[in-house]
């Protein structure tokens, strides 16, 4: 894997990214105009099917080889007290990902998606955020290279996801690094705390801030502060499917927060082929959607990570690819037109 | 067909309903709570399995035989010019649906529906519903008592659409006449009107108001002043389906206004076995779901009909079920609780 081995590294891949095929996208677009409905009555669907044929450079998009990562990864900072669950749950999840047992087994099945799920050192705990960095620049990138290196060669559809118990509070953390404003703007309930453990957390994440300044604006600098090693797996796939113009079905808050580390220096079109899958309900993604200038698809009051609200968007890309490629237009089903 | 001969065996159903077992809610309810997943994480997808779970009356629901009721019919009143398309595009449409062409055989096959399509007399247009009403009660019962035949012996889950050019005119009348308050808050684009077309729609809309009131407050009544016969026939296959306990996907504004008719004398239970797929960006079906206290799964901004939405949402609904049956506990899993 030559990806990813320094930062100029990372630099270098940003500042070429390949971008979406225009031509072909207003080819899908002009057939979408001829299809057998109302111009722009399958609404999103849509808009998916353009975005497929852009970054699939094909004006028939479709999901061959679909694959969902996970990366998990644990936090120094669950000593801090930020999570209802104690940590050994991210390595007893991990073994439950194998066995089958999770909602992410049962939503790839029903999406056709291949599961690669990666554990990433999870008997050694990046750093406290509270004391300082959670990794080095070296640990950052041996985990983007993991990510980058999960995705199979024949890849051409990808949705990324995460497990590890903590990590609520670095996505937050990376929120407020990169796009400022206030802790409690930032941080929620995660998997289930109540008022006063969330007003903890905020101060947990103030204090990592005030510890760390200055973070500075790259990458690799933000996951380094916050972590954790399966945000920085996140960044890496997203950033190697970039590269590969494979498009990219991002899940809830952490995956988000952990694809908008690689806009730490301020070019949003980093995440052009990437879309949020779901509005989650923690209160972060909303902002974080809005920072991003993206739409979720769908909102279904889904909190659980694991890639579960990407993998359910992504039985509407197989809808929208299929209704794009299998429609008859007006003139092939001698129907008229408005 | 014993369904449905007069207007009083639809009184008796009504009078009648059975209701989702509650038992069987609390159980499925309950083995959500015991799922590898933070409890509620997996939102609107649990309720959508537990709503499943009452109808079905089974702890362990799925789409078994799950069919797409798609109902065409052709309306008088697009003689006062309230569609950009010509009244040909019902029957070319219908065309289009047995060759495998439109949207809705792609979703269809992406969804594992199966499709059927029944065109209701569509060379006799029901008459023009600002000189009197679009039916007879005669003709009511017959297009509900064609809906209620199309469901096969053996479906445990059903999708309502329809395609009939006219027909928002038809629904939004149907609305207005149901739930009162002003024509224009009914009224929208259809396929695709423009401004002064949507203004010209709600006159069209007042004037049959004006001219057939007193409508009365029976379902019989509504249909037959309104029409048109694919409404009374989704009305049909609704009500049939709920006196099997069959769950209900219902699609846009159009279904889930003729769904509403049901509802005319004042109970909005009589549609608990339903639930709205999808937010249309016709106006009028946030003010219809708003009335009926429903909130529709997602808002894809689809506007297309023919069971588009809900054949959609039905993906969703193989994802709620999937999770739902196929999850480990956290004992089975061996996974620590918060």
């Amino acid at each position: 894997m030559s990806f990813f081995e320094t930062v100029a590294d990372i630099d270098k891949v940003i500042a070429n990214l390949p971008v979406a095929d225009g031509t072909i996208q207003n080819k899908a677009a002009a057939r979408q105009g001829q299809l057998t409905k109302p111009p722009g009555s399958l609404g999103k669907l849509e808009d998916i099917a353009i975005w497929m044929a852009g970054w699939q450079k094909t004006e028939r998009p479709a999901i061959g080889h679909g694959q969902c990562l996970i990366f998990a990864g644990n936090h120094g900072v669950v000593a801090q007290g930020i999570s209802p669950f104690p940590a050994d749950v991210t390595a007893q999840m991990v073994k439950n990902f194998e066995a089958g047992g999770a909602a992410i087994n049962q939503l790839c099945t029903v999406a056709d998606l291949a599961l690669t799920v990666t554990a990433l050192d999870l008997e050694t705990p990046t750093a406290d955020i509270t004391k300082g960095p959670a990794m080095s620049a070296a640990e950052v990138l041996a985990a983007m290279r993991a990510g980058a290196g999960a995705i199979d060669d024949d890849c051409d559809y990808l949705v990324v996801g995460e497990m590890g118990i903590g990590n609520t509070t670095s996505a937050a953390a990376l929120c407020l690094g990169r796009f400022g404003a206030d802790a409690k703007g930032w941080v929620g309930p995660g998997t289930g705390l109540d008022k006063d453990g969330v007003a903890h957390k905020a101060a947990v994440i103030d204090k990592a801030l005030a510890v760390q300044q200055p973070v500075g604006d790259h990458p690799v600098a933000l996951l380094a502060a916050f972590g954790g090693r399966e945000l920085a797996a996140i960044a890496g796939a997203v950033l190697a499917a970039r590269s590969r113009s494979i498009p990219v079905m991002l899940d809830g808050f952490i995956a988000t927060a952990a694809a908008a580390a690689l806009t730490a220096g301020g070019k949003l079109d980093v995440l052009d082929h990437t879309m949020i899958s779901h509005m989650s309900p923690e209160p972060g993604h909303l902002r974080l959607a809005v920072a991003l200038r993206k739409v979720p698809i769908v909102d279904l009051k889904m909190r659980l990570g694991e890639g579960s609200g990407a993998a359910v968007a992504t039985l509407l890309v197989r809808a929208a690819c299929a209704a794009h490629n299998g429609m008859a237009t007006f003139a092939e089903a001698g129907v008229s037109e408005a």
